[in-house]
């Protein structure tokens, strides 16, 4: 079963590894527990929408980024190939602006 | 606050009811109980990634596709735009396929 509190975890930690923040940073910057916010991280935990909403402004990444994110991974998972939201180098060639 | 489970409640109804099928049906083809589903749809209740799941596939719609739509309403009350995944009519004269 795919469960979608597995691919939110993930998105939410590669987000805050990417900006160098530990994960107290953030637990503290979004008020929630550290012990929470990790249990979130590894899929173990539901984040409700509040603490969704908190954990996003903490990263500073709007929470529609980060939903279209687990979106595509459970697509990934589910086997649908996501729509590129550019053209694809390799296609490049076949579209030329006037 | 923006809350995701007022969006995705919406987005489950309104496929709900694009199906023509009732609360009771969907409720019955999820195993979930009718009260829950109607409190999910209705964004007074977070749905667990379980359920969300077993809705889904009683909707016959993948989760990735539902995600997409609650990430569509998030950005659009964040005020993002989303990115079109065709391109919209007006601006297809500026494209031309060699």
């Amino acid at each position: 079963m795919i469960l979608v509190r597995r691919e939110l975890g993930d998105v939410l930690r590669n987000l805050r590894l990417q900006q160098g923040q530990t994960l107290r940073q953030v637990a503290s910057r979004a008020s929630v527990a550290l012990g929470y916010l990790s249990e979130v991280e590894r899929g173990q935990k539901e984040a409700s929408s509040e603490i969704l909403y908190a954990v996003a402004e903490a990263l500073d990444v709007p929470m529609s980024t980060i939903l279209a994110d687990v979106s595509e991974r459970v697509g990934r998972l589910e086997g649908i190939m996501p729509i590129p939201d550019t053209v694809p180098a390799e296609f490049l060639s076949d579209f030329a602006t006037k």
